[in-house]
């Protein structure tokens, strides 16, 4: 910790918030100050834990009065070190956790910006509906921090990304100012609409203290398959034939090469091999409805039944029950856990228009693999999406050090790779601090302007979450 | 027709486009200057017909530099008077019709701005795939215009509206830079989301000359009911059944009061009663489904009778075939005409959360009829959407124009309600001109502030739309 907050501010946001909401112990801002992948070590004066919107309104006054940089922070669960502070005091979310209402019959669901996702996700549960927005964090993330990112995650190809779940949003301004937008409507055409301002802009450009969600009937029946394939480019032609068939009940389909499988069989807790031979590519797919008597089982035997028939797929295994289903399911999850045990590995959150994702595959493994001999490309994840987490695991027996030193290097030859297939070296884990030079690089001119009017004209003193996203013109 | 443009800057926009594509003569400009309700007639110095984007950027620049304001228009059917210049020169986007290219393995469509309606959905359609935003105006309503009011229309209930179904945008900016945003990603944080400023914001921001849209899954089964039910609290109670049966399977939920039904059957061609009795009010129900074996009216049949078995409705009748499905929907599509032909009609196109509907109607059915006993209030329209067109017939044997002399007092009236509700009073029209007042006096402080620096930021000298959607501080 450095920067100490000039004592008057510090006085005040203790007057404010009370002495114990206000945190200065090096052994209690710590927490706050990493990302949990180790890459970052921020600096803050403090830590404020305000109570309620009206509290966090009053510090940021308080901070903007006296200049001070302010970060947001949820569950501080993100991947690219868009919560840390580099100086500025952090806001933390946490005690703005409550669900304030759920109304089943509007299928909405309003909530503080500290919610925890999995309590979103029960409360919602509890009511007779669901929440889909889901990922591997959802027992700490909180769901300011998911909609500031506008977090993806695994149930996007039938619900779509946090911005497609949002409908109303509470904002405390750069200057202290709350924007009430906790709306509850299906439409709404009066005016710019403010909030898509601040889903995904990373706590730039406001903070986000509670929202108004979408709800959906709750599935009845399930069906989850893990299949077996020749290469990534029958994975594109299997997502197009169940689309085709199942379209919204087609819930996931989530890739893995050869590799991310013997990862999660490698590192797996319990992790059994779902299908008796080898396959070039595999995926796992899901089907639900809510329709009472479906059988979402049986239609995905149907529909993987022909996929079989027509030479599509080589195997498939599908799920007897919810046991074999969450173990399946399992394999997949295992894959970034199995990743980091591996050895070191170098990331990336893309994205390419569907159609081009086989070419894209071989085209970044086959270029990777020229720079660095011995590398093991990992290109898995959210397939439907058009979404692919391509993290490179380290040549066995290199120093992790050493390979990660390559990291800027892989990224230029990656990153050149998604832009050329019009792609984005973004896709759901927003850009934070680790990819805000990427961005500048891969953004046009006329766009990064547009980005910097924005910025000035909401925040021009630039006090929120300095740094992140986009930078200041030089 | 007035303020002719200086010569000067004629001269250069003819330069620009070629005499023919610059139309000064009162004759061809006229019908640029009235919208179809016929409640305004603007003036342009000239009506600019571009046919690339690069010619619109052009000509924007152009005008930018003489400091002329420029309008953009698509198909000019827009119902707020948003596309109606106040001495600003028309840019009309109709030369930018071509589809330019339909990606059925990306389900993507990519389109001129120009493109009408119904064009996008044929070429869709043509590759196997839908396209579902459809409304009234789709024989002449020009996708760009759908873009920038962020349409909503008949399929939004499982679909969404204008805003869901955009993936990508080419916008030329009101200093003639182009803004390539040409995407066709499901997933992308890379920065801010800019698209999101242009979709809706009524050509005040920007000019949307190009977008990648999301296609979908064609549907392979229907069934389509018309449901008689004791009010429009049965109604509330229906829909919750039947989304929590059907889910996305749900794609239209239109409600009639029995005036509707009325004005239907009394000036709709060829218009039958669908039901022996009558009933407190009305629904028109689609369920479809893409999956190869489904039969969505038996699965309407199913619902509706469990419906009708607890009382929940009153009466149905499912149509037999694609026939009496259209006759059904004809009934709802013939309200706005008949109820134009029934004499003056003062609307609102307001939307509430979905379980206020019932009360909202009761209060604002109650309320105007207090205010002119003999009105005839007509409430119908997008329920599932908790959309309402809430327009008011002129009592019988009154005067046209003394009951329009009425407008204003009976959208304070009706909106004031909106508002109590938490709704909003311009839900899938747009705010335009007619409900630009309005607009300022239901919106926050906060919330305008926040609107005028976008468009300062993104417009400063106020050239593009100038006087639509938000005013200038005074």
């Amino acid at each position: 910790m450095s920067d100490p907050a000039p004592a008057d501010l510090l006085r005040s946001l203790r007057d404010a918030l009370g002495d114990r909401h206000v945190l200065t112990d090096p052994d209690l801002v710590a927490p706050y100050l990493v990302e949990q992948r180790g890459l970052y070590t921020g600096r803050a004066p403090a830590i404020l834990r305000p109570g309620s919107t009206q509290e966090v309104a009053s510090v940021v006054a308080l901070c903007a009065a006296a200049g001070m940089p302010v970060v947001a922070q949820g569950g501080n669960t993100g991947l690219t070190g868009g919560g840390v502070p580099e100086g500025a005091v952090v806001i933390s979310l946490e005690r703005l956790g409550a669900v304030r209402e759920v109304d089943p019959v509007g299928a909405t669901i309003t909530v503080g910006a500290g919610a925890i996702l999995a309590q979103v996700q029960d409360a919602a549960d509890q009511a007779g509906m669901l929440f889909p927005l889901t990922y591997a964090s959802r027992g700490s993330a909180r769901i300011g921090g998911g909609i500031a990112t506008n977090a993806g995650g695994l149930n996007v190809l039938a619900y779509g990304n946090a911005r497609d779940l949002v409908l109303g949003l509470e904002v405390v301004l750069p200057d202290g100012r709350i924007w009430d937008g906790l709306k509850a409507l299906r439409k709404d055409n009066a005016g710019y609409d403010l909030k898509q301002l601040f889903i995904g802009s990373e706590g730039t450009l406001g903070i986000v203290t509670a929202a108004v969600l979408r709800l959906f009937p709750k599935p009845r029946s399930w069906g989850v398959a893990f299949v077996g394939l020749p290469s990534a480019r029958a994975a594109l032609d299997l997502f197009v034939h169940l689309r085709d068939r199942a379209d919204r009940d087609l819930t996931a389909f989530e890739y893995m090469p050869p590799f991310a499988l013997d990862l999660a069989l490698r590192h797996g807790k319990g992790a059994v091999r779902p299908l008796a031979g080898e396959h070039g590519a595999y995926a796992l797919v899901e089907l639900s409805s809510c329709r009472p008597g479906s059988d979402a089982r049986l239609d995905l035997e149907t529909v993987l039944g022909e996929a079989l028939e027509t030479g599509l797929i080589e195997d498939a295994t599908i799920a007897a029950g919810a046991g074999q289903a969450e173990a399946l399911w399992g394999l997949r999850e295992a894959v970034p856990e199995a990743q980091t045990r591996e050895g070191g590995s170098i990331k990336h959150d893309v994205s390419v228009p569907l159609a081009s994702l086989p070419d894209f595959l071989e085209r970044a493994n086959a270029a990777c693999l020229a720079a660095m001999p011995g590398l093991r490309p990992c290109g898995f994840g959210h397939f439907g999406d058009g979404n692919i987490h391509f993290n490179l695991s380290q040549p066995l027996g290199m120093d992790r050090a050493a390979f990660l030193s390559h990291w800027s290097r892989f990224n230029r030859i990656v990153h050149d790779i998604v832009h050329e297939f019009g792609g984005s070296i973004a896709a759901e884990h927003g850009v934070g601090l680790i990819k805000r030079d990427e961005l500048i690089r891969y953004t046009s001119p006329v766009a990064l302007d547009l980005m910097r009017r924005i910025k000035t004209a909401l925040d021009p003193h630039g006090l929120l979450n300095p740094g992140k996203v986009i930078r200041p013109p030089e």
